[in-house]
């Protein structure tokens, strides 16, 4: 099957080069929606936010954006002023090529830190790469954004709304070992629902609280994490009815967790995916501090690694979640099918058959804290050799 | 030399036996205070408490303790009513033996998990080991208490306070995998210091603050864990006096501190000591939450496992710090005393030279975040195989 990228969406253009920041592969690659409807994006919460970020947060504030140029190789972070300057001129040189005002081109980067951006190497790789901007090759974007990652992450959703057939599509990297490294996450999404900024803004934020933020290789935040969304514009449908604003949000989410999920199954010595699904919460906040807590657990990623039916360790990291209170005796805790705690006791089950079912590659944990009916899920990996023979790596 | 350990304060008592949880080793032990002026606790802040933990917390709230039984190789948690009654029946067993009230007698538990308390094993030991109680077996204490530690964890200092040579003496035990696991801290120490249980209670809390609750071996918290302290009032120093007050806080808080450190020096998997010094911080939670953040943080731990100078992943930890307002240009990073991170940019530094310090088995991290005058430092160790080892074994 063909695979289908961002630029399958009527509007979305996109290309990816080789300008050099990386010896040989793709590292330069840019999104344009000419007649971007709406834009929207999320960043970092880290303190210590790349001047890439600070800049591309300062134009989505602002103004409706248009295009967005990506390098991979070099996240331009812990580089100080200069570093802002070449995030402007990134900028200033892809506006210049497609004809728009530089306000309308936000930047993301990702890769080394500490070492300035080679802009030269940049601003002659647009000058080609965007002589004719207009092209669809969408898998060259998604490849172009990766570093380490194993595998590009795609999605493409289709759905009938309002009677009109609508799309999304979106590509994203995950973690990867760079010197000294910071294991960025960047997701970009178009879709021809036609929104405003301000609309696609809640849709965003409600579908990164529900999948990018429910994710968790190792527990880390990164300097450049960002996720932005372009509306084309082309499809019209009633966002003031309830309903089809729902069916939206769904779909936007649907979209945003298939791209997490691809980021922690290709997680740095990932060989599980396991997924965390709380119920019987107060609030939803609580359903999703638990659901993290136990995905953050080395010692329930170690167990799982080991298959390991180790439900005392999942016990353990309901009970120390910051701020939620737990009432002990109504929490019930399965692995898949298999109900292994109930009542604040143990419950005998077949230890050999639950050893199977954790050897699979998709291990489900399900909790119920019994306390009320707020949900949550979160998606995390098995913690193993692999991630420390990766990170013990010489900067 | 000589072990110094908790009997060779006079008036404390103490010994160790095999009742038969374990095969062959030390499982059952008391530490005994017959004249004891004051006594202090602190319990884990997990929800899922074990019995005893409750038990234990009820009985020094309400009364002086003299007396603590301990047993390792089953941590009667996850046991529900009836390991409340096996916690309450331990205590009356020894209180009996010790002819005092069995609100006087604290209990604490180590080991695997969701399986009844051989309690039968546990009363017919105490018979035997309380038969003739004054005994100062202080080394079968601190062997008993242990489960997969590789070494005991003593203490015992000596100071000069008001005129007086006071003493302070304790043992502890750390992480160790038990099936299933939950990775206990336990913390027992005496001091011939004269003090209530009120003074006792805030100079022990102040101290684990600083200590126990500053270690990370990962960030799991045991449903067990619990640090106890026992005065046994033979010497009179003003307390009412601040400087007097400061030393005898000075002197239980570099008790609990070298305590602390020794546990994370035998965590599991763990080849060095990583000691983390946060200044300049507005408030000195501010300092420990920032400490916190990088000793916890597995990018840091595998770094510093492999000697790699990363000192991306430091600012990243610092940055990621919730609740802790950063100014990225402010903050200063040094491994040893190599500076490496300055006024939001990477500063040149001697890799060579930093990879052979990182090697040694005492890692320090420095950090100034330059927004104010609050410290805080943390203690943890590297992520290695081990851990990953130790933790995927089959429960």
């Amino acid at each position: 099957m063909k695979r289908r990228t961002l630029t399958d969406i009527p509007g979305v253009y996109g290309c990816g080069m080789c300008c050099g920041i990386k010896p040989e592969k793709l590292d330069l690659c840019y999104i344009y929606v000419p007649e971007c409807s709406g834009s929207a994006a999320t960043f970092t919460t880290n303190y210590f936010r790349a001047p890439c970020v600070t800049y591309s947060e300062e134009v989505f504030a602002k103004n409706l954006i248009k295009a967005v140029v990506i390098n991979s190789g070099n996240a331009n972070a812990a580089t100080g002023e200069p570093g802002y300057k070449n995030a402007q001129r990134t900028a200033a040189a892809a506006a210049e090529m497609l004809a728009i005002s530089p306000n309308a081109v936000a930047v993301a980067s990702t890769g080394i830190i500490g070492v300035a951006l080679p802009i030269d190497k940049i601003e002659s790789g647009l000058e080609k790469l965007l002589k004719a901007p207009l092209q669809c090759e969408g898998e060259k974007v998604s490849d172009a954004i990766l570093t380490t990652d194993l595998v590009a992450k795609e999605v493409f959703l289709e759905r009938e709304i309002s009677g009109q057939r609508v799309a999304i599509a979106g590509t994203a990297k995950g973690s990867g070992m760079i010197a000294p490294n910071m294991a960025t996450m960047l997701g970009f999404l178009a879709t021809d629902i036609s929104m405003t900024s301000e609309e696609a803004r809640e849709f965003l934020k409600t579908a990164v609280q529900e999948s990018f933020n429910m994710i968790s290789v190792d527990t880390d935040t990164s300097t450049n994490d960002a996720v932005m969304l372009f509306s084309t514009g082309a499809k019209d449908v009633k966002l003031s009815d309830s309903a089809t604003r729902h069916a939206v949000q769904d779909l936007i989410t649907e979209a945003c967790r298939e791209l997490a999920i691809k980021i922690v199954r290709d997680g740095e010595g990932a060989t599980k995916l396991i997924s965390v699904h709380v119920k019987g919460a107060q609030l939803i906040s609580d359903a999703q501090a638990v659901a993290r807590s136990i995905i953050d657990s080395p010692l329930v990623k170690t167990a799982v690694h080991g298959a390991d039916p180790n439900w005392g360790r999942i016990v353990m990291a309901i009970g120390k979640t910051p701020n939620v209170e737990i009432i002990a005796e109504n929490v019930e805790v399965f692995f898949g099918t298999t109900k292994v705690f109930s009542g604040g006791l143990p419950i005998a089950f077949d230890r050999a058959a639950l050893r199977t079912y954790l050897q699979g590659s998709d291990v489900e944990i399900y909790v119920d804290l019994g306390n009320g009916s707020a949900t949550a899920t979160a998606w995390g990996c098995d913690l193993s050799h692999g991630y420390v023979d990766i990170n013990v790596a010489y900067s």
